[in-house]
């Protein structure tokens, strides 16, 4: 999607160890209006899957799965990443080591909000090891729900997440490939 | 507002201890054709206001603050309850307790995202004791930003926060007010 790439050039701030900040528009600031230019290319590419949940985790997934959803006039679901009162029992649970804050937590989904039912897909903001996407599919494997696949704003594809999911056959369509991020500062797209 | 009266009538759960449970279509799963009707009745709410930002806090505020900011066409900043590396040093930060988990956190916003130049309006989902929103204003306190008001989707008016935020001159628009939670499991809304 030439609009996000020009967006992260022109937003985004790279930092050494391959961190790359996008706080002015994805994840602390939200820009709602190009948001929902994202929603909308995520619906036209999955449109044909007859998609009845979106599965998203908090909390930045959230802007972004929420704006899909409103194009496709489904429910939103996001995995909690804290246990609270507020959350009933019956749930689903799924391991997660989070490379950002270098933690291990579990991701919880109640069982009443995705069954064999449904269709689902996944959003999220990133994908560099895969390891949230690993959680949200274990997640979806225990519902018995049909996975139509897993829309991403931004890769980065010099990670091993993206490979080693389409490896097993996943689906996966990001928006904004990153080949390279280089200690200059600046970073490289995979053509698309 | 009616349509969301009838909703926590229809599929909200009250539990002991003046807890409501609208996980179903608020706060885990997110029915978002709703909230896009709820985001628009802020915006007639709140639309003659200049609003050029729109402030909440994660996570459960970002669904509709998000929905409502795509009526009035401007960026969502939500305040951030956890520390990471992805947050610049020069942050607005404000202590808060929460009665729900019973802990005391900081919230963080980065300053270059609310500036004296903003006219901010506040979305949050519940307004109990008010300390979130006490957060919320000590940040706009702090950017020097005008504060519109704050936009509450279910205020538990049995509970201080609304009466004392109101009498400190604030603007809180409330979409459904709780007079009442039973041991049955029933609740009463005030006439509105």
């Amino acid at each position: 999607m030439r609009a996000l790439e020009e967006k992260i050039l022109k937003d985004g701030k790279v930092f050494p160890g391959g961190v790359l900040k996008v706080g002015s528009f994805l994840n602390h600031q939200i820009d709602v209006p190009f948001m929902k230019e994202i929603g909308r290319e995520f619906y036209r590419l999955f449109r044909d899957e007859k998609i009845t949940k979106i599965l998203t985790i908090e909390t930045s997934g959230i802007p972004i799965a929420v704006m899909a959803a409103a194009e496709f006039g489904v429910p939103v679901v996001f995995a909690k990443k804290h246990h609270s009162k507020n959350l009933a029992d019956d749930c689903y649970v799924a391991g997660i080591h989070s490379y950002t804050h270098g933690n291990d937590y579990e991701a919880r989904v109640e069982k009443q909000f995705i069954t064999a039912d449904d269709t689902v897909l996944i959003i999220d903001d990133f994908l560099a090891n895969g390891a949230a996407l690993d959680g949200l599919l274990k997640i979806i494997d225990q519902s018995g729900a049909h996975l139509a696949g897993c829309g991403i704003a931004i890769e980065k594809a010099f990670q091993a997440g993206g490979k080693r999911l389409r490896g097993q056959g996943i689906r996966i369509e990001s928006l904004a490939m990153i080949a390279e991020m280089k200690e200059d500062g600046s970073l490289a797209f995979v053509e698309q």
